[in-house]
């Protein structure tokens, strides 16, 4: 795989890791709900993975848009049903999200690689 | 149907054409593509305002909300697939979606009577 | 005048007399520096407030934009002029600047009375 | 009590039994977390009440910065260290943090009738 | 011109490139939208860059803060005009602001070279 | 001291510089008051670093977390108590604090060596 991916999952196991160890109950509960939040249940995991990845685009978190867009691509989700995602995010967030779709849309292109 | 959900959608609507009779080009197409948005394509419309809803509870926007949560209902989601919405929206934007949460609640048990 | 600027005003005047009685020096001193802030400058007052309210509106900071609209009003600000403004806001800000720019229409519709 | 305080808080907990009653695992684990959170640790309660509240103001979500009122008057809090914490809301988050400082006072004040 | 600004426009230019090639209409479409917002009409594209920038600063995207400052300068915008709108900005989103404030000041002078 | 913290130094310092010396008034005494507000009042100024800090976690702004932080360790502020702070900011703000949670966690970690 790619060098951003790479990078990506490294650092964020290597510090999610560090930040697990501090054992501060509350936040290895959260952590640990976080996960959860995603599995099938009345909606399959795909649905909500595209729904993590909206809500993360339109927050402008890029790190969190990173982390659904492998999950996405672990699910299957096509190219157009990505852009259809990057629409909705762009017209509810406005042209604020742009810089974020221009960087997801690279993340992507190294998962597919 | 209940008085929250009339409310909401006669003054939605005076406003709107008030907006729209402005003949300012920009907001009437951008008006226009927001409709657009949701229509069926590489996803159907009932994920899409899925991830309208999920895009306006994480961006805190009650009355967003209630317009995706009128097109939910529409779209025959369920009780138990609406609140897995909830479950992402609180999750990724944390407690301040919680007061939110209630009232789309609120609303959304108007939507069904 | 009009109610819904009446009482808008009458209750931030009370309460930032409120705010202002409590002598907490960082507070005063914003307070102040804030009005100043929209003064003739190298920018006359009007672009000024034009600033104001479409940094307001992506903020959808509802009260903010009422307070900047009353200030575009006195400075003689255009229809054509205000629907630019909420044009940027929109493009900017997304689908999620709608609702507070029904309220802010509402709100200009009341001070031209 | 006085009007303010009761209207929200039994709103606040009909709609939270309705969420709590729908029985989704992530919501219930979530909710319950965020009670854990602000008990007696490495730092008191009292400490931890104060950093929810200029959290709550900072995001700007009024529900919240009176859930945080209530619970720092139950810990005591004075007038002055309510307003340096108002002050560092205002200063972090900008002149967009007058409007719910303004609404936050006037809770603060039906809580101490 | 200097490397900031080189970096951040070939980027720009070859994923907003990737992007619109996708063929998804509702992201071309606004994205075109996105462009015609700054033109000419009741207000000078001038005033209305203005705009595009202060609100991308108080939204806290660097790279609409560097494109919106590309064409300020463009519209030969002084450094007073400049500070006056980063004043604006500073104080409506507060001392969050500051960072971005320092990244526009170090791009606008690569602009200036 | 280690290359995370120095670089960030460094360039916050030089820009500030820059910033100050364009003889703004507005922005010179808002970065002036932003100082004031964490000097010890009615709440210590090691409350107030922390309040300033979960601010500036739930907002998300990764260089204002870096400033806290350093004020925060220069007040003493032990693990616990930094990971206490931590778990508020990641409550209020959702799992789109944890990659700022991240960078906060290997910033302390410089701080400390």
């Amino acid at each position: 795989m790619s060098k951003l991916t790479d990078e990506f999952n490294a650092y964020r196991q290597k510090m999610n890791e560090k930040i697990l160890s501090a054992d501060n109950l509350v936040i290895k509960r959260l952590y640990n709900l976080d996960s959860n939040t995603y599995e099938d249940g009345a909606l399959p995991a795909k649905t909500k993975e595209m729904l993590g990845l909206v809500a993360s685009m339109v927050l402008r978190c890029d790190d969190c848009v990173k982390y659904h867009l492998q999950k996405c691509h672990e699910q299957g989700i096509s190219n157009d049903e990505l852009f259809e995602i990057f629409a909705v995010a762009n017209i509810v967030g406005g042209s604020i999200v742009i810089p974020h779709t221009r960087r997801a849309l690279e993340f992507w292109e190294e998962l597919k690689v």
